[in-house]
């Protein structure tokens, strides 16, 4: 015997998530069917599966990455679940909105967009956490430190400064800065432009690999460049998915806006 | 003004296809619109895209790579195609049908398993054109050549036979070698065994890249390998995908049977 399970897929600059809508609280999100749904070709496939239910009436957020295991928060994956509740009547459009994550209340702003199956979504990410630099001997296989910094924006980031990141080889740096954490930790390769506040970023995250963005990565990278004086508080990040806008309030939080787009409605069938 | 788009995503021992039935003959296949839904990003994601319609009552096969480019027959993706055939009633469980490629017609026979959401799929896949062997000179970037054998299967394969697959760097031999034939060709790596009638074996898909499994591919090793005189009718083909099986009937037809599963049905919003 099998039922049937309906979710959506969305991308935010490339970031790609399965988002299951279930305010019935009915299917626990398993790292086994998380597994099973990112699958990239054995499943539908994604870098992360999304859950949101309700609880005295507002929306949670809860995410496994495509390997199954679970993650505090991502911007792109809260901007795509964020539409997937516009789409279903579950929030109002151009209205904050509390959504719960592990890493704390997130509140999004989701506006429909003129492109096509498109919204605009904005997220105050918080109030980042500034931990300093990583000590010399943690970060010395990395060649590429004009400077780094740990950020923290729910997840644990490490932003390292270098030449322009297409010279970066990542998908050998990233591994081995990610463990240099106890728990592990994303990885933002950053270097400064090509415009004034102006940031260009390739992302190792933790437990997925190379992603096309990232957004509480984009955040990170904006947080750093600002703390090192090199960019004002309005700063657009240059992904290999597409440009992020990062906000820096003065009030410390941090806004994350860009597009999330849905890409598709799938059904399938599991067992009972 | 959108409209809606139903496909279901199948695969064939890890090769994916979305596979449209357009009876109505309403939605063209064009590269453009391939591109877009097998992006592994942007789009639901797969290695290709099979179109199928009615001709004089009987079903045809159209299928594009993920990059967007036309092929004329996949033996996964025939068998991926079977499936959402028997599923949809257009043909009958058990039974020998006629379905259209490119390269002519293939007769299939499309049975439920046992194992959830998958069928068991046989092709006849036709009489292969054995061309011989590639020139030294066309073949000397790959220094694995212990052999190799140039077979046509309704598309261009050249077998290469070698040492264990794994130590094979394909993502460097594949391209080289996909490029030595006008047009292009597949590429498969070949190691005999490890038993009796057992082969394994990588395969570089042109078009696409390297893939978890080949049907043509798999035909056309057994192919070579019956003709090299190192295997008998009835040949195993590893890959990483999983395991085909291929006959080489008597009277020169090739028979590909293995597992098609059923991932997702997906609905995508279509520009009118």
């Amino acid at each position: 015997m099998t039922r049937t399970l309906t979710l959506t897929k969305h991308h935010g600059l490339g970031n790609d998530f399965l988002i299951l809508l279930d305010v019935e609280n009915r299917t626990p999100l398993t790292g086994e069917l998380a597994r099973a749904l990112c699958d990239r070709h054995r499943g539908i496939g994604a870098d992360g599966m999304i859950r949101t239910t309700t609880q005295e009436g507002e929306l949670t957020f809860e995410l496994r990455n495509a390997d199954g295991s679970t993650a505090e928060m991502s911007g792109n994956g809260l901007r795509c679940l964020a539409q997937a509740a516009l789409d279903a009547g579950l929030i109002k459009a151009a209205t904050p909105t509390t959504i719960h994550t592990p890493a704390g209340p997130r509140h999004v702003t989701a506006t429909p967009a003129e492109a096509p199956r498109t919204a605009w979504v904005s997220v105050d990410m918080g109030v980042p956490e500034v931990h300093g630099e990583a000590d010399q001997y943690n970060v010395g296989r990395c060649n590429v430190g004009h400077g780094n910094l740990r950020v923290n924006l729910g997840n644990p980031h490490l932003v390292v400064l270098g030449p322009d990141p297409a010279t970066i080889p990542v998908e050998e740096l990233g591994p081995a800065l990610e463990v240099t954490q106890p728990g592990g930790q994303n990885v933002e390769f950053v270097a400064l432009g090509p415009g004034p506040d102006e940031i260009t970023m390739r992302v190792w995250e933790r437990g997925v690999g190379e992603t096309l963005a990232c957004g509480t990565g984009a955040c990170a990278a904006a947080v750093a460049a600002h703390h090192w004086g090199r960019s004002g508080r309005k700063v657009t990040v240059h992904q290999p998915g597409g440009d992020a806008a990062v906000e820096l309030k003065p009030d410390g939080h941090v806004f994350l806006s860009g597009p999330s787009q849905r890409i598709a409605t799938c059904t399938v069938e599991l067992p009972l």
